[in-house]
């Protein structure tokens, strides 16, 4: 069988369902429709194979680290062998920790926390807040938006070399765009900064739903990446990779499960002798069912094999594409261009709609659920706009006119278990609400374009 | 019914099952037993109740705040409906907030980050290390521990009057200690603080599973509790109280949900808006089922009623307590003495025993599950063993000998939904260990006491 009749086949899909995928929505316009979740950036559903893992162990749920009973040494065991499973998942070097946070957003405060003084930091415009804008006790240089791979890696490369005085410093970069889905020159990024003293995190929250990480092939210090963009949403993230920092920096929380021993002084004081381990920064009882639903996720991912899920998506997503271009008025937002390599996240702007009555329209009126906004990329969307961007549009905002800038975007995203009839919906609904208009009207409440329903 | 029979009557525990009730576990000795779960001080089983709400909404699972479909809709929707729930449960004044964190300890650090400048900090030796380990970037006095809760107050009045300069400061107290289970005065210590120009932070994690507590009515500043003791094991926690030093502080995170507007400056640089609101130390995707499953919680612990969790409660203490007592060679470990009020956490040591080998025979040849070693509050067990306390005993450890003192405890906990027959055979299972002895061997491995299977 060739890839494409893989990528089209539904078996890929039907052997990785999602929780969700029955349910039913209501549409304004009358009746019910299956629920179309295709905003998989913002946050996916759970894969089944997760959910069910999650309720077999449930009942066996016990205290991690701290107790003597059957239940307390089985969590620990799962726990500590989630651990395993996620470093199998990323392809960790030895010595590499994993440590569990909450998302990737704590895992880069975490690992922002752990920088050596004076360390500097770069990172591109065009990065999510997350990775964008934990470096607070850095000195920080943020890099211009590039316009392909390679003016990526020579931006980077100038910058590092250029850095006064030389000393240490950490390049942090996404794997694929949150909003453009394009893929990043990682394992180039990574070499550019290897070569000039640097070291290099990836922000993997976008990447590793749907491509494969190898924290060693692609030579990268560190990775972080959140459970719930990978079909685990019950509250884990993870930050994968060089044990040094980790070990030297103070904990990320002081509590207990990260210290060894306390002691007072004789003067009163508080002595505190610290772990080394990734538990010196998952103080706290640890979120075991988190920890074990990553886990799970990776699991499920790795067997259903990623050239499997890779070749279904890009089906999907030449779908999508394809139907868009047959709609001049919908611009397709990308900074490397059409041919760059991408992940199943597309943002786009409707000439003459304010993406968020767009956005509420298909949701309203077809069951599908995407997002408006600006991503939480704001200089990136100024960047794609050209305009000053705006978080949430109005319903009747200036981009309403043909011809006016777009003040923010529509984004369509989706991953394992999205089914052709969503995205086949999608394309067609993008049709018939630019060529029909949407057939309710709407109006703004507390800052979002809804449904008007009082009349 | 009196209350004796309210409390006796399985009806209260029959109301509010947990998971895992049916759970089986092998006896080292041959058979199986249902797991009598002992160990809630650790982390609580769920409530049924939470689980069955968890798994009715994780179908429904949307990205909070951040999407225009139906599902984000009413994710986000319960998200803040869960806040509002967790505030009545807490009894908040107007203009509190809720924050959602992962956990006690999160909470603990994130006012710790909040303090004013030149905050002092005054926090008793007993503590977990949970809230004597946060004040990192703060002036810390440590307090002796008290051996009566009006010796508590005084202690701390003396300490607040004491104070040098006079400024900021902030008490952090435990309403029901992790290791004795004694209550604390908190109104007492609260009105001590406020009368000496000081804020109050209540550590409820112990307090919140079995009493009802009133922020407002206890007249604390702040209370910080986790879900996963309050049999919502889904990885998120509750910082709520003031505002106005949340507000005035850095976000703890950086990230999305928590940045406003996010714009470069000409001079390449970044300039940052945050939110004011709760969300600006909530950076990251929020944890939703983590913060449903508390709201959940809240709902059933509310509906059952704390008049009849606390009765049967106490019912379940004393017959624990009694049946100890019956026992010469164990010993209780208490600040406050035999009246004080407690919640259904015990700790105690057991003469001729090592902890660590008398929790691994509750476990191996009973289905017991306590925890044995210092439960993160080192100094508190310095003070309550007159030993240099050790968290893992090894299971021929010097206490074997009769006469010689304990490196370290046992702990016994329990709440909503422990029958009768697992504190039952919890206090036979002492008294026969204390006479017979264990009938299998134990060995040490990993720095833990565990049965010799080897033979």
């Amino acid at each position: 069988m060739s890839v494409s009749a893989v990528a089209a086949d539904q078996s890929v899909c039907a052997s990785l369902p999602v929780l969700g995928r029955d349910v039913t929505v209501p549409l304004v316009t009358g009746g019910e429709v299956t629920y179309a979740a295709l905003d998989y950036a913002a946050s996916a559903p759970a894969l089944q194979r997760v959910w069910d893992d999650v309720a077999a162990y449930a009942p066996y749920y016990g205290s991690v680290h701290r107790g003597a009973g059957y239940l307390s040494q089985l969590s620990t065991d799962l726990f500590e062998n989630a651990r395993r499973t996620v470093a199998e998942f990323l392809d960790c070097r030895d010595g590499d920790q994993v440590v569990f946070t909450r998302s990737t957003t704590d895992s880069l405060n975490l690992l922002a926390a752990a920088l050596p003084a004076d360390c500097q930091v770069f990172v591109f415009e065009t990065e999510h807040h997350a990775s964008l804008l934990p470096w607070r006790n850095a000195r920080v240089t943020y890099l211009d938006a590039p316009s392909s791979p390679r003016q990526a890696v020579e931006t980077l490369e100038r910058a590092l070399a250029d850095r006064e005085p030389y000393g240490p410093a950490l390049v942090c970069v996404t794997g694929a765009s949150n909003v453009t889905g394009e893929l990043w020159p990682v394992r180039e990024l990574a070499a550019a900064a290897h070569a000039h003293g640097a070291r290099i995190v990836l922000d993997a929250a976008q990447l590793a739903p749907h491509h494969p990480v190898s924290v060693a092939d692609l030579d990268v210090d560190w990775v972080a990446f959140s459970g719930h963009k990978l079909y685990a949403p019950f509250g884990s993230g993870v930050l994968a990779g060089r044990a040094d920092w980790l070990r030297e920096a103070d904990p990320y929380l002081a509590g207990g499960g990260a210290s060894r021993k306390v002691a007072r002084r004789t003067d009163g004081g508080v002595d505190v002798e610290w772990h080394d381990s990734a538990a010196r920064h998952e103080a706290g009882s640890p979120n075991v069912i988190g920890a074990y639903s990553i886990a799970s996720a990776c699991a499920a991912l790795t067997e259903a094999g990623f050239d499997n899920l890779v070749a279904r998506e890009q089906y999907l997503i030449e779908k999508v594409r394809t139907g868009l271009a047959e709609v001049p008025e919908v611009r397709i937002l990308s900074l490397f261009g059409d041919d760059a390599p991408r992940v199943g996240v597309i943002s786009f702007v409707v000439e003459g709609w304010n993406s968020s009555h767009f956005a509420a329209a298909l949701s309203a009126e077809y069951g599908i659920g995407v997002r408006d906004g600006l991503f939480c990329a704001h200089p990136l969307l100024r960047t794609l706009l050209g305009s000053d961007p705006q978080t949430q549009g109005e319903c009747g905002a200036p981009e309403a006119a043909p011809g006016e800038k777009s003040l923010n975007a529509i984004r369509v995203s989706f991953g394992a278990g999205t089914p052709d009839e969503h995205v086949e919906r999608f394309v067609d609904a993008v049709k018939e609400l630019v060529q029909d208009g949407a057939r309710w009207n709407y109006r703004t409440e507390d800052g979002r374009c809804v449904p008007d329903t009082s009349a």
